[in-house]
């Protein structure tokens, strides 16, 4: 083997992405909005490791003697099974239980942090990504899902959505279930045949959606989907339902008590869904902020009563420039089982996940842009070895004022030197040649307004008048000098 | 198998910990803090994944079919070995390789995240542990050394170190190479055997190293570790060398050039131990932060130059109650191979990293502790379900007045609602019965005066007069009650 073919290539793994500066400062900010507000909601911090045991995950197949292919898993050196977390909600579920007797009840926490799926990657669908979660666990009052449910609408705001361009829509597993049970529909195959033929609503539309809700429906394709089955009569009841989301909290309340008609099942669920409208109602969270919507679905199969899903009404284009809606940037819902899993005992518990880089993309969209423009250091040009402590001298004042600023570093002449300060986007860079050291001044170069000059977002002869591209300034005017370049 | 015993264990994987809000809150305040100084310096911030292919880790031993067992490692559906990163410094190696074209040079990261070592865990050793990076790469000046270390003395301090409370030292390979080949050393493992025994220094004492130079040592318990094999007076030489550092930089660096005496790699050394004392008097660090010190040895392979550590000058006291000194928190230096293992092309680069719990332990232990007190958040006590939307109208107001507030959501009466709020470390319990909401009023109770008279922080008599524990009062006057609360 020759030494070039003994190299490893240098490649991240598939659906692993590299993330710099711009995407990164975007992030935080989000995180650092989202976190103020869960804390000022009363949602103290956790951060679990990323690895759990499968076994603790829920990851075992039955039967298997290895995990579920969607997780990354590995056997220790005692041969137990680990896998990364796949999401935040299991890895809590874990803690809970292995902490419950110390843990103040409810227990209310948020976290974030990456989560890992071993699937098959593609445009937009990494491997590794970052979720951001809340939930309280140990409250079975519908009360806590409209705590939620308030708390996810101020955060998705507070991180810079304009007004008006995210909706939580609400919907509570029971109704559905109530309604199921009143037609006579028992079996969970079913129940899920009839919550998958729903989910495709928005992309079939009600006839399409009646088609699956019955026998089945043979796509353009000539392709066959196997319907849920029901009955013609209770697949009307069930578009009813659906369709019921018109109008305020109230209203819809009211239309969908017509429609289920009174099932036990479905009487639980509409009591639930009142007193979260009458909380949010004490939260302040009005019907432009979160609504109930009878046709909202969300697959996972563990939640148990309500369901919510954070709807983003802004628009952006595609790859190929067609105008996309963003659609859903997060949700959750109640989910009472997960930690009896491991206790044997039920415990109430209710949260909402949203994807962070998918609202830093909708931010992005929106022009709401958190991470700013990323902009670089000041670059203080480096002429002559013997006067690098001079250049240390300049950034060391630049920055005890709090202004980014480097010396050049590399080993290239005056031209490279600009040319990477332009790479950086450095609004400024700094000369201190000989003759200025002597003359005890600075010549400072405005490289934003190279910048916008080539772009032609400023006007020449305005340039001439007002802001010079370059100045020789005595040095103690270098700081001002910089402000004004900085806040131009 | 009976349902309770194919119940999982709640438990995290060995070696993994779960960390609350005061910890986390702690770490995040390091990494701002260190962050924003770290930006300042011009350096930009990069997240690479989790994973990264183990041939890109260099963590294949040769013939061998898995990668080395001291990373996590598993095999994609494609048959490639990856590994969780063991650091951060080899993924900056892959990222720099893979962009070089395109990427500003000298390039100027920051990263901070979680590492993986597959290691048997133990007290206050993790297998999963956060660590904060700052490197230069493609710059082959002393200078960028400097740059390195004056910051990563800024970033400590800035994080909350008491003046005086942490030293850089700073070291060059190339002097112990020169004064090796000065005698006559030329063989790798003699270099490392004596690196070996130079780092044994604070631990045995001049007298102990002399031996693991010369023949070998015998230990208390009878056992040889067999020497480097120097003669006598490359022993001694080696020896001279070490016990260079004393005094301010200038001094260190005169003695060190008495001592090593001519080889064209010492020469070298000295000459950029010269320019980074230069750098680092431009950049206004002192003797009182950083220092020459040719007993640091730094383990890694990797290094080629300057290597420095930071060293904490705090004490602290272990679990048996015994005085410790903190030591090293963190360290680095040049390494000029690592991007050439995949580009085939020496590329200069020097950094330093930091273990992020480990400074905030000493920070605890200096009192400095950035977490705060980790106090919880006002609780609503809930009387009456009839009641909710009022308690909720409460928690609203506070909340944007930025006190973090919740409705207590539990299924418990009056006292377990006030244990939950001392639980949280809840500084105010509020009361807000039928009477009161009739009246226009609200009841406060001081929790965080309940905690003090109960610790004998607080007078008594003093209390009663000034600091009423309980007290019911208009409910326009919420706020400035809980901020005399909060502020108290």
């Amino acid at each position: 083997m020759s030494e070039a073919s003994s190299r490893p290539e240098a490649r991240a793994p598939r659906g692993f992405v590299d993330r710099r500066a711009r995407d990164l400062a975007a992030e935080r900010a989000i995180l650092a909005k989202v976190s103020a507000v869960y804390e000022r909601y009363g949602f103290e911090a956790l951060d679990t490791g990323a690895m759990e045991y499968a076994d603790a995950l829920g990851k075992f197949l039955p039967d298997a003697d290895r995990p579920n292919e969607g997780v990354f898993a590995l056997q220790d050196d005692d041969e137990q099974w680990m896998a990364l977390r796949y999401d935040l909600t299991a890895p809590l579920a874990r803690f809970v239980a292995q902490n419950w007797e110390t843990l103040p009840k409810p227990f209310r926490r948020y976290a974030f942090g990456p989560v890992w799926r071993n699937e098959k990657p593609g445009p937009g669908r990494f491997r590794e990504f970052t979720q951001c979660d809340a939930d309280t666990v140990g409250s079975a009052r519908p009360e806590a899902d409209a705590e939620i449910i308030a708390m996810a609408s101020e955060g998705l705001f507070a991180a810079g959505l304009p007004a008006g361009a995210a909706i939580l829509k609400i919907n509570n597993r029971k109704l559905l279930n109530g309604l199921l049970a009143t037609a006579g529909v028992e079996s969970e195959g079913q129940k899920l045949a009839v919550l998958r033929a729903v989910d495709k609503l928005d992309r079939l539309g009600p006839d399409g959606v009646r088609l699956l809700l019955g026998e089945g429906r043979k796509d353009e394709s000539g392709a066959f989907t196997k319907g849920a089955g029901l009955a013609a009569k209770a697949a009307e009841a069930v578009l009813a339902f659906t369709a019921a989301g018109v109008g305020g909290r109230s209203e819809t309340l009211d239309r969908i008590a017509d429609v289920i008609g009174g099932s036990p099942e479905g009487d639980e669920g509409l009591e639930e869904l009142r007193r979260i409208d009458q909380a949010l109602g004490g939260l302040g969270v009005g019907p432009d902020k979160a609504v109930f919507d009878p046709s909202v679905v969300r697959g996972l199969e563990y939640y148990t009563g309500a369901v919510f899903e954070a709807e983003l009404l802004l628009s952006t284009t595609d790859e190929k420039g067609e105008p996309v809606r963003f659609g859903s940037v997060g949700g959750g819902g109640r989910y009472d089982d997960l930690v009896a899993r491991f206790t044997g005992e039920r415990t109430p518990a209710t949260g909402f996940s949203f994807g962070v880089s998918r609202l830093a993309s909708a931010l992005r969209a929106a022009g709401r842009d958190l991470g700013g423009q990323a902009r670089g250091p000041v670059v203080v040009i480096a002429f002559n070895q013997d006067d690098m402590a001079q250049y240390f001298g300049v950034v060391s004042e630049l920055r005890a004022a709090g202004i980014p600023a480097e010396v050049y570093l590399g080993g290239s002449g005056m031209k490279a030197q600009m040319k990477y300060a332009d790479r950086r986007l450095s609004p400024a860079a700094i000369m201190l040649g000989g003759d200025e050291i002597q003359a005890g001044t600075v010549t400072v170069k405005d490289l934003d307004l190279g910048r916008e000059l080539s772009a032609g977002v400023t006007d020449n002869a305005a340039w001439r008048a007002e802001r010079p591209g370059q100045q020789t300034i005595p040095r103690a005017e270098l700081i001002p000098a910089l402000r004004r370049i900085l806040e131009a």
